[in-house]
């Protein structure tokens, strides 16, 4: 399936429930943290994955991030596209390569 | 921009900088929840978004997400589209209309 | 130090500040998260603990909690104390020792 | 109860169950952003606190802390009243008073 078709489901799905009311971007970005947290709980004494229980609560995570892209009025890839090539700026090849280091340290 | 081509982007800025040494599941999960408490930073004292740093975290969230789905070996848009249809089943239209309760309450 | 007086000290910081307008109980929610979300970060790629990072981004946590704790009426150590009576009955010894699983899959 | 007699009991739990293997510091610091999220759960969609369920997962929240400071062997309000110093400083009360800014835009 195609993101954007992906998301006009979503918009259905959001509609016919009348959520919108309750997806500020405010509840939006706490819904975020909260789904993370979730996803994180699937590593909380281990670092192995469970794929089926780390690709639900991811799911839940990016969908929250889909509403709230949708909720301030932003493309959801052309946000993370400026991202990445102010990122690259941050961490050219030769210095970055192989470290994990943040930008400043580097 | 297409997610396929971001994704491929990603993919190339990953594999060049030699960073999927650091990208283990549970590397990228908490960095999840890391970028999720920055994004939230953004309405820590207020509701207002300020449209160009939220994006900007947001973009974050969503990038380490698709590395996550990545590392797991499943397809992003596949796992919200199947996520999405289990919670369509737990929220009914006509039982969630317009309600915010967690299912186990409506 | 005495975690009363700690207490005293932190109560007349924010009041000289006139911050405790901003210490709603969810702002202060918010505010744990994103603290918890920079203690993580010292954890970000690896495991080892920089002491004086951890210790730094800890205080944070925990001060935002004894706020919280402030802003909602109770006690801290209370609200602690009463939560690990409800534990102990969920995890008696003989089933939860040397185990990581959740009480309701042991 | 006081704070030092808490600890003791947490201690003895902790010890019963034979669980500080599973309590290494980054364990702990993932705990911490875990129950930080179930926190910020009882405000998802709205402000008002419920005190009760407030109060059992800001206890979470806390006793992990405690957890993580034992585990990086540092006194848990000694680190605070530190960091306080710390914050007195970057926030002088004639610049600070009522403003929410960070200290490098004050």
């Amino acid at each position: 399936m195609m993101l954007e078709e992906f998301q006009q489901s979503l918009r259905k799905f959001t509609k016919e429930r009348d959520w919108s009311q309750f997806h500020t971007p405010e509840n939006l970005a706490k819904s975020i943290s909260i789904e993370a947290g979730e996803l994180l709980e699937t590593f909380q004494w281990h670092s192995t994955p469970d794929v089926q229980r780390v690709s639900e609560e991811l799911a839940d995570v990016m969908t929250y991030c889909l509403l709230l892209a949708d909720a301030i009025g932003v493309d959801a890839v052309e946000v993370m596209a400026a991202k990445l090539e102010a990122t690259r700026k941050k961490y050219p090849i030769e210095k970055a390569r192989g470290r994990s280091e943040k930008y400043d340290r580097l």
